[in-house]
Order: C-alpha cells, then structure tokens, then sequence
C-alpha cells in the first residue's frame, strides 16, 4: 500500500513576515491568537471559498478522519463542520449528541478522548461544560477544535464572525452595533474581544437587563474602544456599518409581559431600515426567532444566511491549518 | 486547486424527440411530470441499474454534497438515497429526524432550507406536513426532491414503483390490484395517477372501511381506466399480473375486532396463490404485518425485496438528473 | 461506466499452507474459526496496521458500502468500524440504534436483514438477542459480522483482545489474570476459549458472587488449561504476563454496601502494581468505572487504550477477508 509522504503539505501562497505555526496547534479561545494569527486564518478562508462554493475541488483532507464529538446538539455548527470537512476530501466519524450523552454515560470525558484519538486524526468537541475543551486538549494526542464549550468559548463562530464582516463590510475602525441578549450572549463578547483587536466603535443595543457586562465594557475601554450603550434601535440605525442581532431567550426573564416588551422592541423591520445607512449589513448568528422580520430578508442589507455559509470556508481553514495540510 | 469544468455532464445515449429538462428542476409531485418524462427516468434508472448493484463504478456525483433532511423517520427511504448518493460517488450530509425536529424547532422551514441551501447541492426533505416540499422548493436555491410530506406527495415512491412494474412485468395497459388500505394509503392514490397515463385496468381491494376515495375512482373512470372494486383478494388472484399490497393500520379501526377479521381477510398465502396466474408478481412497499404469509417469500411471485432494491437506481436517477449530471 | 473488475483482489504476502477461505463467510462465533484461521486474521490485522495509524493509504473497500446496523448503541464497537471501513476507502451506511429500534420496530429482523442486503456489500449487526447474529446470517443475502448479540458473542472484540496480547505480549502459553465480574462478561468467557487454543496458565480473579461459570472452568481443564481462581490481585499480580480487567457493574448485586465492598477490593493502583512483573501488560475492553484508578495510565503497564486502537486494523482485517479484497 502507498505510504502516505509527508510533503503533501501546500502552500496557498500566503506570506507572513513572522512564520505562523498553526500544525498541531488546538483552538480553544479566540484569546489564544494574535491579530496576525486571525488575519492569517481569514485570509486561507477566503483562498479556500471557491473549494466551499463548490466551484473548485480539494483534495487537502483526502485520507484524514474528523470526528465530531458533539455533547450537545449545535446543527449548523455541526453540519458546516461536516461540510468543510467533505469538500475537502476528509472523512468524517459522527458522534451524535444522543449517543455521545447517553453511551459515554459513566465514562470521563478523559477517556473518551484518549479513544477518540485513536480513531481519528483531529477532533472537534462541543460540550455543555466550561473548560471542557481545554481539558480535552491536555488528554488528545490529536488537536482539538472547540465547537463551543459552555457560556464562555465558541472561537470558530468568532472567526465566522469576523471572516463574514470583512468579506461584507471592514475590520479595520469598524462602526458596528450588537443588540439582543448581551449579558449572557457568549458570541457577542468573544467578538467585542476580537473586534477591539482592529479598533472599532461599539455600540450595544439591549433592554436594561441583558445589558453588556460592566467588565467586558471597562475592558474594551481599556483598550481606548469607544462604547456607547443604549435600549433604541431607532437612535443608532443611521450610524453603523454592521448591525449584528441576536435572540432573546424567553427564558431569561421571570415575566412573560416583560418579555414581550422587550421581543418587540428590539426588532429589525423594514420600517427601521429606512433610516439606515445604504451599505449597513445586518448579520444574526441563527436560528432568529422574530428578531428580524421576513421583509428584511430580500434586502441588500440581509446578510445572515450568506454568515451561516462563511462558516464552511472559515472551518475549512482551521480545520487545515490545525492538521499542517497548508501552511 | 483544479476548478470544476462545467463539461462533466455525460450523456447515456437515452435519446428523446423533445430534449428533456430536469436540471435544477425540483421533485415535488408526480402530477408535475409528463408521461414521457417519467418514461426518461425510468430509463436512465435502468442505465444505472448496475453501479446501484455494485458490478461497475460511477463518480457522476463526485463532489457533490446531497443533504437528507428528515424530520420524520423514514428508513428506507433515507437508506436507498443514501445508497444511491454513495454508489454515484457523492457525499452524504445526514440531518436525522431527532435532530431535525429538536433543534431546528423555533426556527422555521424556510430559514432552515435557506440555511442547507448554503451547505449542499441539493435537498432530499422529508417532512410531516402536506405542502411542505413545495414550500422548501421556494426558499432553495438547490434543487429540492420531496422524500414524503404529508398525506399525499411521495414522488419517488411512485417513481420506484412504477420502475419495478416496468422491470418485472409491463407499464403498458397493465392488469392490476391494489389491496389494503385504499382510503389513507398515499402510495397507491399516486401509482393510480401515474399509472393511468400508461391505461390499465384496476381492482381495488379492501375493507369496506378502507374503500378508494371516490373522487379518485372517478378520475380514473373519466380517464377510460376500467375499474373494479371488491374486498375478496379469492376473487381476483387469478386475474390479474401485479397485485400490490399495503398494509392496513390497527390505528384506523375503532374495533379491535374488526381490525383482526379485515387483517386476516386481506392476507396473501400461499393457498391463495394456487389460484394465481404463473407470472404475477407481488409487490408491497414495506415494511409488512401480516399481510403477506412467510411461506410466500421463496415463491417467484415474492418481488418485494426486490422493489426495495428498485429504490436505489430510482433515486439514482432522480438524483443525477436534478443536478444535471447527465442528460 | 467502468466495470468492477473481479481482479481487484490483493495478496497481502501471507502465505499458509492450507488456503483460507474467507471471502463471503459471516463472523458470527469464535467456536466458527480454528487456531489456523484466527492467525490468519491476526496476520492480515498486522499487515493493515500502518492503514489504521494513517500512514498509509488503502483503498481495499473502494467503491463497498458497509453497513452498521445497531439495534443497541455501542459507541467503541460502531466507531472502530466505521473507522476501519473509512481507513479502507469504503464507504460506511449507519443504521443507528435509535433509529433501528424505534423505525424498524414493527418489521422482523429477517425483513430488515433482507432489505438492508439489497443496499450494502456487508452487514455487521448489533443486536440485544442471543442467537440473532446467526438467524440475520441465514436471511442476509451479504456477509454479516456479528458486533455483538445478547450475551454469548461478541467475536470481533475477541479477536481484537487476541491481536492486542499478541502485539503486547504473546499468545503461546500465556499466564494471564482475568478480573472482575467473570460470571456474567461474555468478554472473558470467549477470550477463555481462544486462548485455550494457544494453551494458556488462566487465573480467574473475581467476588465469590461472580465467579467464573462452572461449566467453562470444567471445559477448560478438559482442554489441560492451568486454571486458578481466587478474590485477591495482591496475590498473583506478580505472577502474569497479562492482566485482563473488566467492568463490575452495580446492577448485579441486590445489597449497595456490597458491591462497594467488591468494587475497591478489584481494583488496580500504583501501589498494587510494586509488585507487578516489570513486563506487566493491563488490558480493559473498557469503558472503565474505577477498576483501574487514573495514576495507572502512565505506566508502561497500561495497554487499554491502545487496546482501543488495535479495534481498527482487526476490523480492517475481517471487513477485507470477508468481502474477499484479500485473499
């Protein structure tokens, strides 16, 4: 049988005064990379969108074995992990969230992956746990890809999220507003950490009691990040260039009528746009629930689903980098 | 990375007089296609009838991502596509009914299809609700086939069957009953339609309870079909070439007694079949109760194991038709 | 489209003097395999390692469907498969054990058998039932591979626990422990009758509750096999080449204050293994409770996991033979 060389590795013609080392490497936080380590990771996406499109074929994963370890459901997540994945040649080894919940049962997560890594050559890992991730990655003898792990880290929808507003917008002194849910909203505070990395004037939108947390807000202007915050989405509209929404969770709130209150008013419409700017991109990391309503959805401004595929190329990326197939 | 050249459509010398379009084209209904369209994918089932057997190899489908998205079990169903995905060289994206129907809840259908449609290059939806497909097929900007929805629509059922009619005995005014339950049965009100555009005469077989819709006997009359209606299959085993069984639900009796009498009643042995003619063959779109007896299975009349094969070169060439592989 | 030409068989350059007959036979027994043919497997395994560890590529099952028909989850077993199939180039058809239970529910095994053998190359069943292994081989028109039914067989683990000693250790008159609960482990009970193959020195390590049945350790002796049974690690651990641990499961004992008793007396640590010989090899089909505590994981002694690992080219091994890819 043919061995496989080890000089299989391509290069996409990505040149960085500093050598990036990414083989091997696990991705647990967005705080483990610099600047020029995201640049770095944005700009193989981006080579890698027409394999994505399917307009180009890649064999770069061809012989490798990805395994989805997924503790808890997470669709999209999943499904864009599996997609990268294929259209890169890879194969992919399932762990559902029923099975991995239900026979893993009894098990430690420890030994779970130490087996794991027997079968497959890296594996993704989301787990309802925080730090679980981490501590997956000390017990692997493969890298390991955090797909979210409890409140605080999901560093692949970050990068999504970065990736989708410079294909759509700029990174660099980016005006952008966050509304929704941002007290417990754990995408929008790894952007906010990420975004600050580029400079950025923030503005975050949300009822009184799903405000940003006061030290993620001290924190941004630490970083001389300008923060305004405010509960109108009618004040704001007319001076962002990203408006990124996200859900509010009935649960969050012991008052169903308060809930509405706040459902209603935080709503993007066609109404609203009115007074936007023409090149404002609305992003929402999906499912929404009535955050935005359908008439939005054929405006230039709607850039939600076209989001929901950035995170094919930008996990093919990772997915490339962590296995040393590109560098 | 080699780009995709747009020249691997490859002929099979099926040649019509009317050049026949399915490129991009949804499968939703079989009331959507011509007697001479479903004559070209029964033919271009029959070309791959031997890489669905495994005796040669296609990569008609290489690089090609089909989505199964069920959100009702659906075994062989979701199997056969999944079979005929793999036997053409394509690439599965598995969306399992409790995942589909847990996760995605609270998002609607329309933003999920927009979603899969970001991910893969064509839908296979299965879905509990009349209408459903149809919909789906809006929002996609893939080519949608209907794997089931609702009550009435199940496409490559009838397709299936109407190519193990053709492949066993003939389409062409063909001598048929169909046995069980008539009144809910979406399978054979659809083979009736199709089966109508090639004349024939049919027996409807079947508990007074169970009796075909009138409407449906109706159309048929108005379409020169002669049929026939009686509830003893004594009575017309001798007459006619394909007798297609279903199976007759408890959940439609009120009386559990009088489920047991119409269970046995309806039920083909091999006593039955004494009176049969040498060439009838016996289908039943699975799986089975009792409604056919054990000691039938080893007779040549059993083809019912065999219609389930027929599922796969079917979807074969639903599949490769729909993403305008060949032509 | 291209033939599958029946030439594709490869030679692995084992050579025997008897010649194995391998391609079609179902695994569904250890007592189905002489000495002579289980070496054969072994030798095969061995070949295909390098494919297991993905330093080289094969593409042995190119253009197979193998598929895994769970009726009860099994994470390790389904998974080692899936990844065998995968390192082989073939293509894997998951029947899940939700899925299988809940949809097939309604159908009998021998229906199911039927159809899924029209749809894949190789059957490997998993099924709760004592004896279903057999009666799924005599409808299945494709080879099937016993992954484990009811509480007698389980060959695949068998042979993966004889390539593990024999890559760890070494077979020919093995002095090996077996602990923990030796009544009820179908596990312990096979692995007794191969290794009484290659002559052996057994000691059977257990509570007096879940001694090892009678009825083997008469058989054993039959065969001139050294058998010793006691309660105590402490008094043989310096005297095996093997040790081979397995779960105590709570659910067999009535009173909770014993089975902790049982639980911590079975129990191998850093402090026990002192008087371990130095070539001291532990094994444990694993998942582990706390039979073997954590600071064991770093010593030379632990083989579990690796264990784990040996699962795959053992598959490889029999997947090749019975679909005849090898010969």
């Amino acid at each position: 049988m043919p061995k496989i060389s080890g000089a299989k590795v391509i290069s996409l013609g990505i040149v960085y005064e500093k050598r990036m080392l990414f083989k091997n490497r696990h991705v647990i936080s967005m705080k483990d990379f610099s600047r020029e380590e995201i640049d770095y990771v944005l700009d193989t996406a981006e080579k890698l969108e027409p394999v994505a499109r399917g307009e180009e074929r890649s064999r770069l994963l061809d012989g490798k074995i990805i395994s989805l370890l997924f503790f808890e459901p997470s669709t999209r997540t999943r499904l864009s992990f599996e997609v990268a994945t294929r259209r890169l040649g890879g194969q992919v080894l399932n762990l559902g969230s029923v099975e991995a919940s239900s026979v893993m049962k009894g098990e430690n997560l420890a030994d779970t992956i130490r087996v794991i890594s027997k079968y497959a050559d890296l594996i993704v890992l989301r787990h309802p746990l925080d730090g679980s991730a981490r501590m997956a990655a000390e017990f692997a003898s493969v890298p390991v890809i955090n797909g979210g792990d409890g409140s605080v880290h999901h560093p692949t929808q970050t990068f999504l999220d970065l990736y989708t507003i410079r294909r759509e917008s700029h990174l660099e002194g980016l005006k952008i507003a966050m509304a929704g849910d941002l007290k417990y909203g754990r995408t929008v505070h790894s952007l906010c950490h990420a975004l600050s990395l580029y400079g950025a004037e923030m503005t975050f939108v949300s009822p009184p009691e799903l405000r940003m947390p006061p030290e993620i807000v001290r924190d941004l202007q630490k970083k001389k990040i300008r923060v305004k915050e405010t509960d109108s989405l009618e004040e704001i509209i007319g001076d962002v260039e990203i408006l990124y929404m996200t859900r509010v969770q009935r649960e969050r709130f012991p008052d169903p009528e308060e809930y509405e209150k706040v459902k209603n008013r935080l709503r993007v419409t066609g109404e609203l746009l009115k007074a936007a700017d023409p090149g404002l991109k609305i992003l929402h990391p999906l499912p929404r629930v009535n955050e935005i309503s359908p008439e939005v959805d054929s405006t230039p401004h709607a850039r939600y689903f076209e989001q929901a595929f950035y995170g094919v190329p930008i996990r093919m990326a990772l997915l490339a980098l962590a296995m040393g197939v590109i560098e």
